[in-house]
């Protein structure tokens, strides 16, 4: 491959940070390359620290992701949505925007090919990409009345029974309305981020990433016409747990608190965004269709 | 009843015409209960022509839907959530809010039960009200690239195949990217108002009348991931017809197009709207509770 | 009331045990208006055991569930579904017959209101019922190939992922056939008597208590395409657990045991069945009605 | 490919028919051979007279469909599911099986490749298969009390409305039992091979191929707790048209008749039945999975 003369390329971002905090064969390699590819544009590259120590790369700088706001311009993410979730709740708010390379299986947010990142790449660092704003949910758990936890979501909040209790017994309320009363499973509160998640298996309707809205999808309800229902994005939703044994919420599956009669949750959307970059030839509707099969006709029809 | 001194009241609104072109038993009586009631607030009343023509009306004056722009302020309208959405697409874009009274069977947009009239009526006549807006949806049908039909909907655009034929194929764009070939029994556009009427049905998410989308729900997809999805309110779909026999498109389910292959459906959200107003109390989540039966739980948990 | 004569009065039980062991205002009050009834049919009555100790009902033999196969010919069951499938497992291949009467909310087993019971119960003692079998579930958990638990289940077996990990994945095997590897929150197993219990809260269909065969429901599977599925009753279904924190069988959701990665649950239908008694003028699709509020309809059309 | 030699093949068929009547790129040649390789084992090979009529093929002797019965033993069908189900009901109780190869795109009926039927379809022949019973509906359209039509149905009968008209009202009763009124777009009624088809995609589940039961599933039901329910494969459903216009009944999606209020349909399961043979190796699961995509994961978990 001839690279680009550092010198001569007109950069949007100068200071890159790298972050693929996981497990996957050949990753380290990935990595290096990748951070010999941004080094070639002229950018000044960092790798994120836990990255480094975790998979012993000591051939670059780090720094922490705690350091990135203010001191990066862009954020490369080498691996699947599960580490965009974590990497994008640290960023939310900072300005820093991330772009997600995928290393073969194709994520929502992690939407570029490991394979086609020495053409997209340079480009998007050119100035050439599509910004895409995320929103994130603001949680606060109160326990009469005191906040016991706080935490931001970029997918999804959601109250669930553990494994052992039969349910769990929801009062919900939505800026001060009564909305109902339910038996299920548990319920997901979920941006457009986290609608083609957790909330898709559970019945939700996928929401387009633009869309202003905050998804409510119950799990297993009893009643069987509680449906999933969409909300205004200026909506405060409050949970209350009325009854369940063991039952917990959790953000993004990645933190939890257990909870106790009594306790509410209150989840409203985050004043904090991310911003995800994406090639310009970017399709939300190409992703969705590859990701679910669409066009690929199961029946005998 | 103590009526209000005419005189001495403060209103809202002045002239007031009332709609109710339904079949129902002992409509006319309760049309002229609901005219006398509006008179005595002080208000000129006016019967929709065709409704005072259907039921023998001759008491007051009446004046058609085509003319109530400009010349009336407040429409009253007594019948379910059908008549509504036909008087609602004649004043989309008239800035004439409409009110909608149930004769005992509850509606979404008909929320005020006819006993209740006597108290909820005067209240929003003098000002005391909850402002509502609906969106509309604007489709045009192109054939061979010329708009052979548009059409307004209040509720939803539904291209869908006749019994006789199997099924149809759909191609969707949606502001400009290809999105999906379905096969299925149709594709309900619907707006956040008609969320919980067919594509309700068809499996879709309630969508408050608040958010700023518009929904695609498949009616029986034969992709089994064809889950429905809920776009920005400033997407344009294009929906061509690319197999099947007898397809049709219907606005609210009360007019029609038939389609050949190779007709488009151009949908957006029309920048024309309605206003409902509602009392005060009014909690649209009370209406989802009592229609929906929530918190009646069917199983034997 | 007029009683009829206990010796005039043809029986076709003669030794009749009820059973009321749960927490209700009143049931005490009931449970012996009941004994009474039965008695002055001209039958021998026992409270089952723990009934009446929990209830502090000293008027009356008491017997314990576990002597009642041979030493009763009808057991009569005061509650709700829950206690009905307590005692159901415990009389599974005993030959005595249930009847479910319920406190005032409908059933789908405990049929027969309190208030109609002077009305039923007679007709039944004297044999006017119509018999209605129901299968049971028998399950095996298998660790390192042995057994280490074993369980009747007349609703159904669930293997699910407790609340603090994010999903179970499953391999599941029919008859020796590979059928698929799941992710999800879980697999339901259950009966035509649980199919309108978790597994409709799930997705599932109902099955009519007389078809012959096993259901399968996921809840929440990450493939969108999984869906439930009857088997038929003589399939024989290993479920292994291939991922998965936490992760729990429970039968009938009334016991339970934690499971670990690569263990099985080997699940086949009894050989035990039970016997319910209904009055003559029982309709299931009435019950259904009743409890879904079929025909009800919440949508604007 | 050496053939097996005639004389010495053990055959558990002599007679075979080859039906192929579809519209496909190479199906003439595909054909020729299919015929030859089956004449190379031994066995007096026929072409159903349509297949060599449409197709123009004159190389072989043909038969009439109608005189398979007696005159042959097996029937070889090369195309799709829906190919099979038309020959499907012609053969029905006819005792003459089917085996059915597809061209590439795997159905549930057809289940051999047409690349692989030089290893398969010499073992089916010589007696190697496992054979599958399909029940089929038996289905009586009643006008004021007269039969108007009757009909076959291999896959489903279903009751629905046509492009035209909102919705159809009908009222369901099951061996005499009121079931429930329904207003939805229709209501399949589908036997275990037909669970796979039309009433997947309506929101069905799976039932094995032999469960003994037939599927009611409602299209887009109004009331949302009007969920599939499997019945036992005894029961007469009766559907009676209440209301709606262009009402249309049909069979496999093959014929129809169009219906007015007040018509029946008498369902119940035919007992003509027909068999599929399969290779040994064959496994109904393995055809799920691949057709359904399973074990293929969406989402980001």
């Amino acid at each position: 491959m001839l690279s680009p003369s550092p010198n001569s390329t007109k950069k949007a971002f100068s200071r890159v940070a790298i972050v693929g905090k996981f497990h996957a064969d050949g990753i380290d390699e990935h990595l290096k390359d990748l951070a010999k590819l941004v080094k070639s544009l002229g950018c000044e590259v960092f790798l994120e620290a836990a990255t480094a120590q975790h998979l012993g790369l000591k051939e670059f700088p780090t720094k922490t992701a705690e350091d990135f706001a203010g001191a990066i311009d862009l954020v490369v993410v080498l691996g699947g949505d599960g580490t965009m979730l974590g990497i994008g709740r640290q960023l939310a708010g900072s300005n820093v925007p991330l772009v997600g390379i995928n290393m073969g299986r194709l994520g929502y947010m992690t939407d570029i090919p490991i394979q086609s990142v020495q053409d997209t790449l340079p480009k998007i660092i050119a100035g050439e990409y599509e910004a895409d704003t995320r929103t994130l949910l603001d949680a606060v758990v109160l326990r009469k009345g005191k906040e016991i936890n706080r935490a931001l979501a970029l997918n999804d909040v959601v109250v669930n029974r553990s494994g052992i209790s039969g349910m769990v017994e929801l009062a919900v309320h939505v800026n001060g309305s009564f909305m109902y009363n339910q038996r299920s499973d548990g319920l997901i509160v979920s941006t457009p981020t986290g609608s083609t998640a957790y909330a898709l298996s559970a019945g939700g309707p996928i929401l387009h990433p633009r869309v202003a809205g905050i998804l409510l999808a119950p799990i297993a309800p009893h009643s069987l016409s509680n449906r999933p229902i969409v909300l205004p994005e200026d909506s405060v939703t409050i949970i209350e747990v009325v009854d369940g044994r063991e039952v917990i919420v959790n953000f993004d599956m990645q933190s939890q608190t257990d909870l106790q009669t009594g306790d509410k949750i209150e989840v409203r959307q985050s004043e904090k965004t991310i911003t995800l970059l994406h090639p310009r030839s970017h399709s939300d509707y190409k992703t969705l269709r590859e990701k679910l099969h669409w066009n690929e006709y199961p029946s005998t029809f």
